[in-house]
């Protein structure tokens, strides 16, 4: 099959064998893959992955072991769990200290014809979701994961800092249920295309806060974000650290021992409440975020694209 | 008056001027002096400061606005706070953005003859409590402010990284709410000195963690704590953050995201907290923790014990 190989060197290559399907697990032919940073940063040895990337997709069932499940739209939880350990039996798989990520962590991801995931993670799209829409059910949750990590009230004072596709995501998750939003970013285009439900949107150098905020999502996808989400933030309040990079960062940690900050890493999410959240916000603006489609077999341009600075979500065509 | 002066070098000085009481303030014969790391970490050149040092401290009130005042023993909050503002007026001067902090910030200390306090900061001492325990109050005070800050319920594996004086103090504090709580360190003498309440000890470089840690507290006063604290947490465990270092430190925060942990950072505590648990736990080991006591003026000597591996409190003797 075709697919988008990583081994030291990102290439096309056309005799990939199609991965074998275990029992309890789904072969599903994908129609297209989104381009993720951290596919961008595993190209730069993020977690020493090698492999077929791609994590997030849209695809259909091709072969189960329920024939009646055969042809089902889907995307899928991208962590493949034991399901028999203590993180597993508390619905947290994605915490299971066993578990394989798809194009992360020993697993062949979606950048290819076929990738194969267990059936227990499949999440059916609705007919209502077209594709472009259902390709931001992976990112969304991450955005929704934030919700579930941290009780907000409504009244908070949140600053966003990052208007790349995660950090608007975050920042629209967000509005759905506080007032106060705000987006910092460096890219006048993507901050207006983030308005939505009253965010306030303002270009990072020149934003002035009226006082530090209650939360500061950090969502730069830079070694820096952290540092600047510490002087965004009150004293006890809270940040919320997105950013995964390669390097390890020079940082000054002392204004967080003496401000009693707190540092919540937040990663992935479930995929059912990005799927409801996308239900009850017909309006969110999703599908501006795809910025472009390439085949698969010029995904070299497409990786191009995607490191551009005005590029959003970047998709691979793959089968359709 | 005699003084502890770090204006760029650490200099004894016996001509200082006796500090201007302020209405309100006390004015303090100091009795004995505490050294702490901070004060170490400011020779470093930590948060700029200049003057005298010295903010843990017991001694009797020489003046004040309210002459039956005069005599009471005491030690005091450092944290000398506006008193109007939103977080004086939740009781979190200690976060006041105006106070000033002494021996630390824009206050002068107490390794002096005298210092001035605001009358509202200071804490009688009971005479059954000495000196060499009192001494510890706002030590321990720190170790007190964790669990105002996360809820112990009492079965949580808890690991304390550092055998010095802070994370001795934070095990005994979280010793006296859980039952699982294991103290990793570098010296063996230290960590015997630790041992209460059934405290496991071990050196840290041979602690094989049977499983990861729920709670993990970084005392270790060197900027590689965070990186073993993060190896130490499992899943969605809690780092407690205690040390300010001068540096940046070069962390890889990935497995933060990945795992996600959260890192809260936590400071001073309340006097009225560890004068509370001093007079519930009367056979806490406090005054064991005393490895040395020096004269003021002999402070250049009393300082370079408290630089060596196996020192724990080293006092000065102001005025006795």
């Amino acid at each position: 099959m075709a697919a988008a190989l990583f081994d030291g060197r990102l290439r096309y290559v056309t005799d990939y064998p199609v991965p074998a399907r275990k029992p309890g697990w789904a072969l599903i032919q994908v129609r297209i893959a989104g381009i993720c940073r951290t596919d961008r940063e595993i190209m730069q040895g993020y977690l020493g992955f090698r492999g077929i990337l791609g994590h997030e997709f849209i695809g259909v069932v091709a072969e189960s072991d329920d024939p009646a499940g055969t042809g089902r739209r889907v995307t899928g939880d991208i962590n493949a769990a034991c399901g028999r350990c203590e993180w597993c039996e508390q619905g947290l798989g994605r915490h299971c200290p066993h578990r394989t990520t798809l194009g992360i962590v020993n697993h062949d991801g979606c950048m290819a014809d076929y990738c194969v995931l267990p059936v227990a993670n499949l999440l059916e799209i609705p007919d209502e979701i077209p594709d472009d829409r259902a390709i931001l059910l992976e990112p969304l949750a991450a955005a929704c994961e934030i919700l579930e990590q941290l009780p907000v009230r409504g009244e908070e004072r949140i600053v966003v800092i990052g208007d790349g596709r995660l950090g608007i995501l975050c920042a629209w998750a967000l509005a759905t249920v506080a007032a106060d939003v705000t987006l910092l970013g460096h890219h006048a285009g993507k901050l207006a295309l983030a308005q939505w439900r009253g965010i306030k949107t303002a270009l990072a150098t020149e934003f002035a806060a009226p006082e530090r905020a209650d939360i500061v999502v950090e969502a730069t996808g830079s070694s820096q974000g952290i540092s600047a989400a510490i002087k965004l933030c009150r004293p006890r309040g809270v940040i919320i650290l997105k950013t995964t990079v390669a390097q390890p960062q020079n940082i000054n940690l002392a204004p967080l021992v003496i401000n009693e900050l707190s540092v919540v890493g937040s990663r992935c999410g479930r995929l059912s409440d990005s799927l409801r959240m996308m239900q009850e916000y017909p309006d969110m603006p999703l599908a501006e975020m795809i910025t472009a489609r390439y085949p698969l077999a010029r995904m070299e341009n497409a990786f191009a694209h995607a490191a551009q600075r005005d590029a959003l979500k970047v998709l691979l065509d793959i089968s359709s």
